[in-house]
């Protein structure tokens, strides 16, 4: 089981802005794509189709805060735990930092829930829906000391 | 019948990037907003559904040429010519204008053609399909003297 | 002195996605756009220049709740509320609803703290300063009672 | 002296659209990007910054075709040429592909002019300037013969 996934991304010129950093909309792009890229670690299809409807994951809720300016070509990496599973949704926490002078930097620190939808077959309306057995069977939330320690590092960023 | 539309839209900043200036990747969205702008003021719908499927437009070919820069919450005046009306497509001009010291600058000019698409019930593949009769009884080509001092107008931007 | 400030924006195609919904990163977007406007709506530049530096707004902070489903073309409603009012930043409530079969739907609930910054002429840095006159001369928090019941919808939405 | 670069992307679902193709302003996103990675394969710095001012390339010329459609997750493989060379810039082509049921499909082939750009130090006017010697110095023209089969295949795709 599963509770952890970490990436690495450059950012583009496109998703800077006049202020020469990074857009702050981008971070929940990058949230969503880090989620996207667990699954496929896991072997999971983010939007499976099946004869009964396509699956999919909205999200219902999330937030984000800023600590460090990110600039065009620097390498972000993207740390994404799993800190609740429920019968329907996932919320993960996903923090932020890049390489600086030696030491890592905290940039930005997130949280997002995504609930489970379903999308029935000839219909356009999306129900929560529990998450599917396959995905049940290989994400779990993180150990409690890790959460502890995620939360105990917020303020230190 | 119609045969050119004009709109005008305020740049936002996220449109921007770290050079100052409204992102080149944006001016292709302008035209396409413009293009749906353009049907809206027809009463015509851009994505109709009927029972046996739904229509679309895809971009099958577009290009800009930049001239001048445009800045976060400049105004930009957008103006969409049809340059061509065939069987399954039309084709546009688009000339970005914007008002400096009292005089009209040209920001930008594109082209775009977009093909009428039909996502049969059921089916994932798109094919091309003839314009639907309402769109074709409303949208003609402009002129050719308004084509002609378009071209003209190319230059001297 | 002003404390929210109404706008009404059309969904573009460009900010939907596979879903058949508005990316959710948009309504990040859209808030910023808000505040924006807001300060043009006061006669504000966001990015005033002097010859001591460039003045901005940095999102410090950003959270966003999905409530409804926002589709390409929709009309949407843009409440922005100012929550508080700092030495150095603002926090803004933002409520975006739509009509739909005669009422209105909330959309989503957003809300964002931005803070003052300063890049002094001929340094990179960006540095968090007190609101300027200007600014703090026309825009106040919202009274409590206005909060309170804002509190009070969220849950209903 | 390189005259081409290779490089491979997954598409990200915020990419997408309400078709459940990528839209296709960011085929535009996509050519920019190749072009800066390329430079960073040499070692080359895309905003050199001097005493003198920042150098920058600014697009003055782009268009794409679009072929066949992309969906989220898909692999994209990423070819950009230079097609010319000239004082103060360069035109790239740029094609587009994916593997589908064993074969490379061609999905989308652009071009792109980027014209060097100074901003010198204190202004903010941006100016279009010769190569820089370095830049100058590790990238040529590709030879007419891959120039006349990218032609020649353009048809094809």
């Amino acid at each position: 089981m599963a509770h952890e996934f970490k990436m690495q991304r450059r950012v583009e010129f496109c998703e800077t802005d006049t202020a020469g950093i990074v857009h702050f909309s981008n971070f929940f792009r990058y949230m969503e794509s880090a989620e996207h890229a667990f699954f496929r670690s896991l072997g999971l299809q983010v939007h499976p189709h099946s004869e009964s409807g396509i699956w999919g994951w909205a999200r219902v809720d999330t937030a984000c805060t800023f600590k460090s300016p990110l600039r065009n070509e620097e390498l972000l990496d993207v740390h994404l735990i799993v800190r609740e599973k429920r019968n329907k949704s996932f919320t993960y926490d996903v923090v932020f930092t890049k390489q600086e002078g030696g030491a890592s930097v905290e940039v930005a620190r997130g949280s997002m829930t995504t609930v489970c939808i379903k999308k029935r077959a000839g219909e356009e309306a999306l129900q929560a829906t529990a998450i599917p057995e396959d995905v049940g069977a290989l994400i779990e939330a993180a150990p409690p000391e890790m959460l502890a320690e995620l939360l105990a590092s917020a303020g230190r960023g």
